[in-house]
């Protein structure tokens, strides 16, 4: 046999591999959306109780995790890391998401046709679905809870860097769920590090119902254009405050610097402070020395550098997703121009206004084209926790079925039921 | 310059031609979600007005459609046809839906968070929406109808053979829409014949938020599978009745022969009927009589053709949609085996169960995994019509974003929209 020949046996076996693991996933789905919601429930405690039994396992699998990831940068290293603080977060999470109100069975609506006809649409799950990601392991054990929550069984392919780590918190999860009668595979892991199983997954379409990439604009990207199986995408956070011409400077101030400040890396943080001529000469000055006290470097319009003193701005700036304490500062002419600046050069995530008038706040909402559109709140607060969903999976720029936050009920479809005695079409 | 340059050429020239098209739809979009819902109601009966005086030129333009499709099967040639009733249908359609109520603005949710920050989810249209469909001219004008209903512009590509028809009806629906202040583009048809120009469209993920195509299985399926924007599918219909071991012959007989007869060449017509053992030789050679009268044939498995004489039906019958007077039979030990053929060999479309238990009834309806699951009443009810939808554009076998009946509402998003008064993330 030679060398293509032995490549292409192992392909096969890895693409076959790959298939039977979704095959199960989707048998577990099936089962796992029968099962009432109270033992989902009493399962996402069990799995919070034997992570926690297993607490140094899963340090060591971590340690050796870190130990052989050398060349990862710090943030990356930081990320792979679950320390005790991670670790009690991941188990408050699962047990949080024990207590959420169960989204299946829900009559979403239902109405009595004057023929008689029952009809009702009440809401399931999607079946299975793929979770692809990278470094942080604590999407393993977030992923797996909003999955078991909306009887949705999950394959998970995690970075290879954290596979150790995610394989022991993926058994510990596994002892706790079948522990309550949960099907084997409503949580799978792909153990395999090869590049070519995420290929192969994407494949998976007659098995798996949703796809859902954690990561890095190009991991998004090649997953969405790959993929045979629909796909919720998490696209940048290019995130815009608009303060308009009324916007009182105290909270002009505290706003734009909890949005970019309060954590820089993250996709609700301010990217693109948009300030009304009218308000520019009399705000600016505060903002400048309020962002460099906080270390933020400016890169500003012409217009704005005429008021304070910062770099230059140019087109690019518009569209950055800096994720760094950077920001860019654009003078606009009215809210007009504002909402036309953010519907072009945003990425429809989160934009906010600082405003103190009923209309232009109720207008800056109608018209920004925007997952989340926030009056007088810090963009960071557009999320799954503080709009009370509980846990998600992250937050989806796409506008078909699920935008935003992505929780429990943004993984369910709906059916119809209808109920006679006997109707037929006429 | 040589052939290929040329084609080039003109392939070039016709993708911008596309491009420009869908950027005007897109545009045209954003301007038609800000507009009123009574705007858009009075648009709506003003599109049916002028096509009402239109009439002249539409059964021109039809009879030339005509014409020139010699070469069409008898059943193509009648979708094409825009007679008197199919126009009627036309107008009164348009004219229903604009009384339907506005989808738009509707809050789905909404919540005060502990903190005083008020959070909704509130309803938007999606923005600009491709059609991609075969013959039947009224898609034209139900299409319309449902995105002006929805706030989205729409971008249509009917079937070459039906150009000239839909021309002229989206230039009578192009007059009332814009009279009545509506965007020049909120409906635009795609006027050349190329075929390439689909291969364009499906690029326009820049433009177009959503693709619909409507036709054959392997429209949907080059379409899905060549598109970059998402797509919502319209697959084949399967569908099943499952007469249980309590059910009446009856019911039975006269939800058989609806079901299968009524209409058979639609997505929600009976293809596959299951019969429990234990009513089998009750209800059969009633069946037999009724459906060998109604002119079906019948394909049984051997337990069946030990009750009734008729045609052996192989495993590729249990995957069948006949859209023919055609019927597969198979006798099943019981309702989990019932369910399982139907998870198994059906799409998902439509399903039913005639029995009197109602714990039977709730197990069929929890179980059976399809968009429409009916008890006691004909498959040929699952539908906008039935449900109380108003016009649909057709029945989704997507279990994402929309499932079974694609009405006004299918075509939306929603955003959020958080309001404080000076809120911070901690």
């Amino acid at each position: 046999m030679n060398g293509i020949e032995g490549a292409g046996a192992s392909q096969t076996a890895l693409y076959q591999e790959v298939e039977a693991c979704a095959r199960d996933v989707s048998a577990a789905g099936r089962k796992l959306a029968a099962l009432p919601g109270e033992q989902r429930s009493a399962a996402l405690n069990a799995m919070a109780d034997e992570l926690a039994a297993a607490r140094t396992e899963v340090a060591a699998a971590n340690a050796a995790d870190l130990a052989e990831a050398g060349s990862l940068s710090p943030p990356l290293r930081q990320r792979l890391q679950v320390d005790d603080k991670v670790f009690s977060y991941i188990l408050r999470r699962l047990r949080a998401v024990a207590q959420l109100p169960d989204p299946l069975g829900e009559v979403i609506e239902g109405t009595t046709r004057p023929n008689g006809l029952e009809v009702r649409r009440v809401r399931v799950s999607l079946g299975a679905i793929g979770i692809i990601y990278e470094s942080r392991p604590n999407v393993t054990t977030d992923a797996a809870a909003v999955c078991v929550r909306s009887g949705n069984a999950v394959l998970l392919r995690g970075g290879s860097e954290a596979l150790r780590t995610n394989l022991v918190l993926a058994e510990a999860m596994r002892r706790g769920a079948t522990r309550c009668g949960l099907p084997e595979a409503a949580i799978r892991i792909l153990g395999s590090a090869d590049r070519e199983a995420v290929h192969a997954l994407l494949r998976q379409d007659r098995y798996l119902d949703v796809l859902i990439p954690r990561g890095g604009r190009s991991l998004v990207e090649t997953v969405s254009r790959e993929s045979r199986i629909p796909v919720i995408k998490h696209y940048d956070g290019v995130c815009h405050l608009y303060l308009a011409a009324d916007a009182p400077e105290a909270t002009a101030v505290a706003l734009t610097i909890n949005s970019k400040c309060q954590r820089v890396e993250v996709c609700n943080a301010l990217e693109t402070l948009l300030v009304d001529e009218a308000a520019a000469s009399r705000l600016l000055p505060a903002l400048a020395t309020a962002l460099a006290a906080a270390g933020v470097t400016l890169r500003g319009c012409p217009r704005t550098r005429q008021i304070i003193a910062c770099e230059t701005a140019d087109e690019t700036d518009w569209a950055a997703e800096y994720l760094a304490p950077m920001l860019a500062v654009r003078v606009v002419p009215g809210i007009d121009a504002a909402i036309e600046h953010i519907n072009t050069c945003g990425s429809g995530h989160t934009d906010a206004i600082v405003t103190q008038n009923l209309e232009r706040s109720r207008y800056f909402c109608r018209l920004v084209d925007s997952a989340s559109v926030l009056v007088n709140a810090s963009t960071r607060l557009s999320g799954g926790g503080d709009y009370g969903l509980g846990a998600v999976l992250g937050i989806s720029t796409d506008k078909l079925h699920a935008r935003g936050p992505v929780g429990p009920r943004e993984l369910t479809s709906y059916k119809w039921i209808a109920i006679g005695q006997g109707h037929l079409r006429e």
